[in-house]
């Protein structure tokens, strides 16, 4: 009898159908967040959800991880600092593609590159050269640079140098360019090509006059700080590009060669919120690849996109890359574009989430939601979910709307696969034409192939073990 | 029988021991927020919340004060734009006090600024002199200027130049000295007085000569900016710092005189977070100008300290002052003081939580916390709690955390009486003697009299119209 008496208590797990059938007739249900496990991996999540090396391995990749102390210490020719730059050498964004399989904004940055280093004299002739296998082309993330969307990075051109004095590495990143028509998003005009040499002779001189003087830059405590002032440092970097520029400006004076050349720089940093981007990328890198070539780690240290494939790379399976198909972004787009003018995912700055911030964080950034839709309470949501699939929380990276709760970090692709829940991104959305830009921002996951198949990879090595 | 058999629903209204003893047996009780009107009130109450003209008249107010748009258009010795100033003149915080009734941080700045105006050889002079009758002393919001803390304003002293084009008048700040040992917390050793003056020969003219050269500077939508990285525009002014430098550093590198000095300059803006208070102060103070002398309106346009008594002015009650006694500041200290140490609440800086920001903003800046202590959530509440005694919500003032909801804006007397409810007010502590300076920061609130006899003084007002 009791029963049909008391109000039932119901405990919902599974198909939604059930339990909101039970809500429409006034039926109180607590519902079970639980999903199956992606890609018939049980077996293998079972192997390795059981192996104690592989918890110890992660834990340890994560201490190294957020124990890494980035620190730039010079702007410097490619050529002259990454190891095995060559001029006829193109790294990119991404895993690693060909020409053929390279989509516009990738080319469009390819074809700049080759204009830039002397290599053809027009459009045409650089194309014929792109295509005709004298080039090559290779990922930033192999010579342990990284860039943001196409990332193509070219042998004159100034990188930033990131040494990480902990792990005893030096990481790359070239400088932003600012935003509209720019070589990440694919175009090559005229305009481009004469900003990309301005930096190369008047910003990057200058850059490292002053990062010398200074004795280097510190670059996590910066981005703890900004972390605090409403940035998550991938789609928002006003108050870390603000920090920076009042670092550098007092040194930036007194090691400047002219009055002209010290204000165009600075009003250069000053123009463009995102000029804080490219640092904290090599800055991240270099914790990335702290937590890199782990025996038994299931944590992600890589996720790039090059405009058509997405790829991760994990700390205990060396340099083999995972892939899967670049996602369409989900965002706002700028007056005048739609979804229709959108390129799938592109670019390295997925280096910010593979080590707890851009959208891990982002519950620290309420107010990149009017850039890349949404409203404040889901950037809450999508940092508290990240836990669910994180190693790790970086006491560094505070973050104060979770009462000081520090960073996801360290992205466990075991979670990943078995609650189905693939890490958030922010991004930038590039036209898929090269030469337009970028026409939007947005949220966007990986594909969940990549993790499916790291993981049933790692369960192989260790079965071989 | 009914009533035994089933759940009671309680809606409960007044002293909390009759809920408490409900909920301690599982009884759920609705608690409605309300609490009888502050000192026997409810006469002048119910003529006030019943004229239309009031209510009218607070729409206007606030209306003026969101729409001001102070713009920073010089940097000037005071005796030079401030109408009135002259050489034995001390402006200082708050509401008027004689030279007996000023605390240990008020008599330390009036000391320090006699000998840096030449008018004492040392100390004991100084006290002389400020006690002899000699100097007058008067608020610096009778001469529309403001100032942090002890607020003290002297004649050769630079002053930050804001200029109303709506509402056509000007205000005024002292520049920012930075922390440690200052004279706006009372110290007046030689390297304060040092500083005031290479802030008189050197600071203040490159300011003067960027800002000319930029055509001024636009406080407004700065402040704006600030409130979406963190800061609430009082207690932290890490982003509006920083977004300042950004702006002002291109000018003065190409209006400098040296690069010496335009390092100098520079780096002192850099070296201290809360550079952009006192220019903050000053636009806020041309906010509440603007929507100050409206007939009717019980909007109040001046919250002041002078360390003894806190003094407020109302909208429609012209240049009076209503008083009460300075409050206790509940906070965090500094290393080595405690709540012993400090002085009553003190300055001007509670012009910002007048027109909407502070901790009227504090929602925007929870890790805030951090140094005048609580945890986020407080922050949250302070701002929500305001909405209830403020007659608008300003739409440049965005609060990403309420979902980009307008600062609640201009305090009502009406609704502070009859809600018992006070401002909340974030603001450092400075030590009670002299020549301390900061020992902490916190919350405060205003003393209810003020309030209570504003509310009166308008119903007699009314009564006599």
């Amino acid at each position: 009898m009791d029963i049909f008496m008391t109000q039932p208590h119901v405990i919902h797990v599974g198909a939604d159908l059930f339990a909101d059938a039970l809500v429409a007739q006034g039926v109180p249900v607590t519902r079970v967040d639980w999903q199956p496990a992606a890609g018939e991996s049980d077996a293998a999540l079972s192997l390795l959800l059981n192996d104690a090396r592989v918890e110890q391995a992660n834990q340890e990749a994560v201490r190294r991880m957020m124990g890494a102390q980035p620190r730039l210490v010079d702007v410097r020719p490619a050529h002259e600092v990454i190891a095995g730059m060559h001029k006829h050498l193109l790294l990119h964004a991404g895993p690693p593609i060909t020409w053929e399989r390279m989509s516009g904004p990738l080319r469009g940055a390819v074809l700049g590159a080759l204009l830039y280093e002397g290599l053809a004299r027009d459009l045409q002739e650089a194309e014929q050269l792109a295509a005709s296998g004298k080039i090559e082309f290779a990922p930033c993330h192999h010579y342990h640079a990284v860039g943001p969307m196409a990332g193509v990075t070219s042998a004159s051109m100034p990188v930033q140098v990131i040494e990480e004095p902990v792990y005893g590495h030096q990481t790359y990143s070239t400088l932003n360019e600012g935003l509209g028509k720019v070589l990440r998003y694919g175009a090559n005009g005229p305009d481009v090509l004469a900003r990309l040499r301005w930096m190369e002779q008047v910003l990057a001189p200058a850059l490292a006059r002053a990062v010398r003087a200074l004795g280097g830059i510190e670059i996590k405590p910066m981005t703890a700080q900004a972390l605090q002032m409403g940035d998550e440092c991938h789609n928002r970097n006003k108050a870390a590009t603000s920090l920076l520029l009042r670092q550098l400006a007092p040194a930036l004076v007194e090691t400047g060669t002219s009055t002209e050349e010290t204000a165009s720089v600075l009003r250069f940093i000053n123009s463009n919120d995102h000029f804080y981007l490219n640092l904290s990328m090599a800055a991240c890198k270099a914790a990335a690849l702290a937590a890199h070539g782990i025996p038994y780690s299931s944590v992600v240290t890589t996720m790039a996109r090059n405009g058509t494939d997405f790829g991760i790379r994990v700390s205990g399976l060396g340099e083999r890359w995972f892939v899967g198909p670049a996602q369409r972004v989900a965002g706002l787009y700028f007056s005048g574009f739609t979804a229709e003018d959108a390129n799938p995912d592109i670019g390295d700055s997925t280096i910010s989430e593979t080590v707890g911030i851009g959208a891990f964080a982002m519950a620290a950034a309420p107010a990149i939601v009017q850039f890349i839709g949404g409203v404040p309470a889901d950037a809450l949501r999508y940092t508290t979910e990240m836990y669910d699939i994180t190693v790790g929380e970086d006491s560094q990276y505070q973050l104060p709307p979770l009462n000081f709760r520090g960073a996801p970090t360290g992205i466990d692709v075991r979670q990943v696969v078995r609650q189905n829940l693939l890490p958030i991104i922010n991004t930038g959305i590039a036209h898929r034409l090269p030469g337009v830009g970028q026409v939007g921002a947005g949220i966007v996951r990986p594909p969940m192939q990549c993790f499916v198949d790291a993981l049933h990879a790692l369960a192989d090595e260790i079965n071989i073990r």
